[in-house]
């Protein structure tokens, strides 16, 4: 999330505080997994979404039994997905925001979860700066031996500013992530209320999933969001986190993901992500 | 398995038709395992042995709950691990074999294993000449659409020649899996009768397993075996294949896998293999 975007991201729209006349309800927490706590589960690889495999995937219903926590993509890499507490809104390139209230009919090609329980909490403020040292000093603090783990990462609080994107969809089939995401909108949301979601991956999950830290952000009011390329917080916010030390993951059968060549590019997934 | 041997291979002790007084008992089909069937289970990552991260790991009991037909190693890289119906064998560089009797209080720093039930049977010659081809073309001709997703490997018949080799394990902790495999013992069977278990990996696995095809044998008699580098058939083996599109892994959360450097290294990863 924080690499040096690609030249074709500059084309992206920007846009800052943006007018969402329908507020999206505050939903309860829900909890259908059936997983235990603090393991990591994924549905596909990344690989199959840069080679634009993305047609077809999970309904929500089965990612949510296996975590309530966590973020991924929409079919098509139609919107940033945020899975926070249960709930799963779709964050679309046009700004808005949907609430998945039907999750066995809404799909995903590519996500990842967990059944996240907290096992260390507390207050940090990040200057965002030098946000990945920053990220890095805070989660290694908690985690001293945690380096070679995934890590659950959940922020709430206010931010000074965010700098987000969402990616708009493919125009095509098998069109690849790099080519959706030089067609991303970027945002940026200031003195904005809200909660990150996401992981920080050790990079043995290369080819998998994304190396460093992944975050999606979403607003309290549900009316802004996405995928966070930089951050600062406004004073403190508070910090949750947890090590995953199982990993588990689904593969696809059928369809375009047979056909992908899958070949690892660690360098275009850091460019896009 | 199947690359060309790094130089310091060539130092392996080289023996054929060793003679072993005591034959091990024929052991009956042993399940533990809670795993559903055909999906992939793993302890720790390949890496972590390439960086010597060896010292400790999981019961075999642990293991067996997860499946009944795998490889691995064991404490300190000692031999290799050969899982057969759910019996584990211990192979030692000396051609000694072991029968992991009580599988509680043996541990394993890295293994693989599945619930494995064959859906695809067939007979099949293998000349051995292009043998990485050879296996390929068998595979892919029952899994066409197979070349992303981890399948299961078990032959059993008579074998021409089987060159295998056997890990003496490591002379001081952290040593690498590359110092330690320039030590290993090199063995050639021939006319044997016996059992090849293993996996045939894609690239995503990279970091994590082997990539390609990763087989250990054992005679019928228990007498000899190890890792195979290369084989021919004599005439028809039987062929069991299964295709897992689940993929399961825990992690050590203590010890030398916490320090461990973790850096993907693929092009010794192969040569180790």
């Amino acid at each position: 999330m924080l690499q040096t975007l690609a030249k074709g991201f500059q084309r992206s729209l920007r846009q800052s505080s943006i007018h969402h006349p329908r507020q999206l309800p505050f939903l309860p927490k829900r909890q259908l997994t059936t997983m235990a706590k603090n393991e990591f589960y994924q549905y596909s690889i990344i690989t199959a979404l840069m080679d634009g495999a993305a047609s077809d995937g999970i309904p929500i219903s089965t990612l949510l039994e296996n975590g309530d926590h966590g973020l991924g993509t929409f079919i098509d890499m139609f919107g940033e997905m945020i899975v926070l507490d249960g709930q799963v809104y779709q964050m679309k390139s046009d700004g808005s925001i949907v609430h998945i209230s039907s999750p066995s009919t809404t799909r995903t090609p590519f996500a990842c979860v967990t059944r996240f329980e907290a096992t260390s909490t507390s207050k940090a403020s990040l200057k965002g700066a030098d946000l990945k040292q920053e990220i890095n000093q805070l989660l290694d603090s908690h985690f001293p031996t945690g380096r070679n783990h995934i890590l659950a990462i959940r922020m709430d609080g206010t931010f000074a500013r965010i700098r987000a994107r969402t990616a708009g969809g493919q125009c095509k089939p098998r069109e690849s992530m790099m080519a959706v995401a030089e067609r991303q909108s970027e945002y940026t949301f200031q003195n904005i209320k809200g909660t990150m979601i996401g992981f920080r991956c050790p990079e043995w999950v290369t080819g998998l999933n994304v190396v460093g830290h992944h975050l999606h952000f979403i607003s309290d009011d549900r009316q802004q969001g996405g995928h966070v390329l930089g951050f600062q917080t406004d004073g403190e916010v508070e910090v949750q986190l947890s090590l995953l030390p199982k990993f588990s993951m689904e593969l696809p059968t059928e369809g375009e993901f047979n056909k992908a060549g899958l070949v690892v590019d660690a360098e275009g997934i850091a460019a896009c992500e």
